[in-house]
């Protein structure tokens, strides 16, 4: 596949300046901390060993390349958004160690998630450690006057503000579409409107070409979020990294549900019915509401909604005063990104 | 006593600058983020209706208090260390929030703590939502160029640290003296030493001043963390605000139950045989083992430890430049929060 070939070299390129950087900040941390978290990035098993986990070992520092693409988007160059590149990373990666706590997913990335090795307390706090860093590196004297670190700060309040509002849907088995977009404008957009933000802000952007870019990419970030929870339901357990049907598996109201069930025909009503009719785990019982799912239509509609903020965020990206071959090329990667056609597709954190 | 009196109303007014200050973050949160934080600093019921609670609410602010009277005493003002004070309390609120989920303690202040009232995940969030603001309040631009914002990512950090430590101590029923005095100056004295520094900091002190009193700080957490784990055996429950023994209850080897066991003696010995023996929550059983470690030494051990490192507290705060009086003000709050005689003195982490 051509694109992919264009775009990949700068995905393992932006894993190689990223992963030093991480680990640096990783090793100056208190041993015990060290090791928890070593582990959480793959670089070393649970009682300290070092693994050499080539291109799998700490995620797919897609949040990262975002902010080297838009750093390169905007002066052709990207090596001195690292910072920004670092923080988004430790960032995502406390946001889903805490997330993991949240759903009690007991894996990721194949491995034993951070509480399920490690125990909840520990988890909890190596995710503390991770984001006090996320802000730690963007506070420092000369990053950009303060607004990177206020960027930073602001993309995580919403993060969490999101996570709270998923966990209080969640809670009371509520939630519309618009509760649902809500959730993904924060939990899922805010972190990568940041990484594009940061990227276009150090690579010395003006204030409304950061401000475009960043609502680009929050568009960007719900089509994402659309996108894979129609990969959690019908797409290939060995490329979401995650059990198949997991969300389903714990009735979670997904973008493809909800607009299942705001159909109100035949199928949406059985889909209705049959929500909490048996047990959560039986493999028949969710095929049967995935199936369920995809009659209603939910699942068409959730790859609208997709397509819809794809376009959305494609449109804003073109809107900027960028060079038509920067615009080009960082389309090209949002597009990459919300079909997962790509390896740096982001990871979830739910 | 003359001496609160001095005191007291110094605290009570930090009380009511920091307040107002502390809203203001909190307004400022998502709706279901802020509902949860105003709960936990007692302005608000579950649902979100005011409570006016008087001195109680919002805890002892503590912290802030160091950060004014650090201030005032190398330059006789304090308010422009607002910022700073706001911080230490942000970031000393999420630390309790997250070390009540990790110790499983249900109750705080004489209510229910957030994830007994609202459940893990919220009280996770909540937590990561104060550790946020606790580093963006101090990474405006502006703040000390930097240095204040360093300070308190390096204290979290620190804080961090001496929770996972003792996570891991706890874990395994091990630990020596020298490891509870590790735990104790991050843990505990962290956040306290960078409450001082900062005030320092803030008020315009030079490096060497700023990290003399810091140190001074430090041992002054060490002692209170001693006194607090006496006055958890011995104390009065009305006044710590948790349930009576609660330590001794989930078998914590605090400093008096470590410097019993290192005695060898005969009531040591019992104490180590009976310690995993019988059913842990059995009032009288508890109370056997406090007569034992009392017996062994514990108790007394305990005292000199927090005499020492006050008296260490109190030596470096004279080896300053600061006038007389104020070493001698700052020296008497010091003495008053680890002897427990006001109301300032802090509340445990743990």
């Amino acid at each position: 596949m051509t694109e992919s070939i264009k775009v990949s070299p700068s995905v393992r390129f932006s894993r190689t300046l990223i992963e030093p950087a991480l680990r640096a900040v990783v090793d100056d941390y208190h041993d015990d901390v060290a090791r928890i978290v070593r582990y959480h990035f793959g670089w070393a098993t649970p009682t300290g060993t070092p693994v050499d986990g080539g291109e799998a070992a700490g995620g797919k520092c897609s949040r990262g390349t975002l902010v080297f693409a838009a750093a390169h988007a905007v002066c052709g160059r990207f090596e001195m958004a690292l910072p920004a590149a670092v923080g988004v990373e430790l960032a995502h990666n406390s946001s889903i160690i805490h997330d993991d706590v949240i759903d009690g997913d007991a894996e990721r990335r194949g491995r034993a998630t951070v509480w399920a090795q490690f125990g909840t307390s520990l988890a909890v706090l190596a995710g503390d450690a991770l984001l006090v860093s996320a802000l730690r590196v963007l506070a420092d004297p000369g990053s950009c006057d303060g607004r990177a670190s206020a960027l930073m700060a602001r993309a995580n309040e919403r993060l969490i503000a999101g996570q709270v509002r998923e966990a209080v849907l969640h809670g009371g088995d509520t939630g519309s579409i618009d509760d649902y977009l809500d959730v993904a404008e924060n939990k899922t957009g805010a972190l990568l409107e940041c990484s594009v933000e940061l990227g276009a802000l150090f690579g010395g952007a003006d204030e409304s070409t950061v401000e475009l870019m960043g609502v680009a990419a929050r568009h960007m970030g719900i089509a994402w979020q659309a996108a894979n929870d129609v990969e959690d339901i019908w797409g290939n357990a060995a490329v979401t990294g995650k059990p198949a049907r997991s969300d389903l598996r714990r009735r979670i109201r997904t973008l493809p549900v909800l607009a299942a069930l705001e159909t109100g025909g035949p199928a949406a009503r059985a889909l209705a019915e049959r929500w909490h009719a048996t047990s959560a785990g039986d493999d028949q019982e969710v095929d049967a509401l995935a199936e369920l799912v995809e009659q209603a239509g939910g699942r068409v509609a959730a790859e609208d909604v997709s397509r819809q903020h794809l376009d959305i965020a494609l449109s804003r990206l073109a809107d900027t005063d960028l060079p038509p071959g920067a615009v080009a090329s960082l389309a090209e990667l949002f597009h990459l990104i919300v079909t997962r056609k790509s390896t740096i597709a982001p990871e979830s954190g739910s």
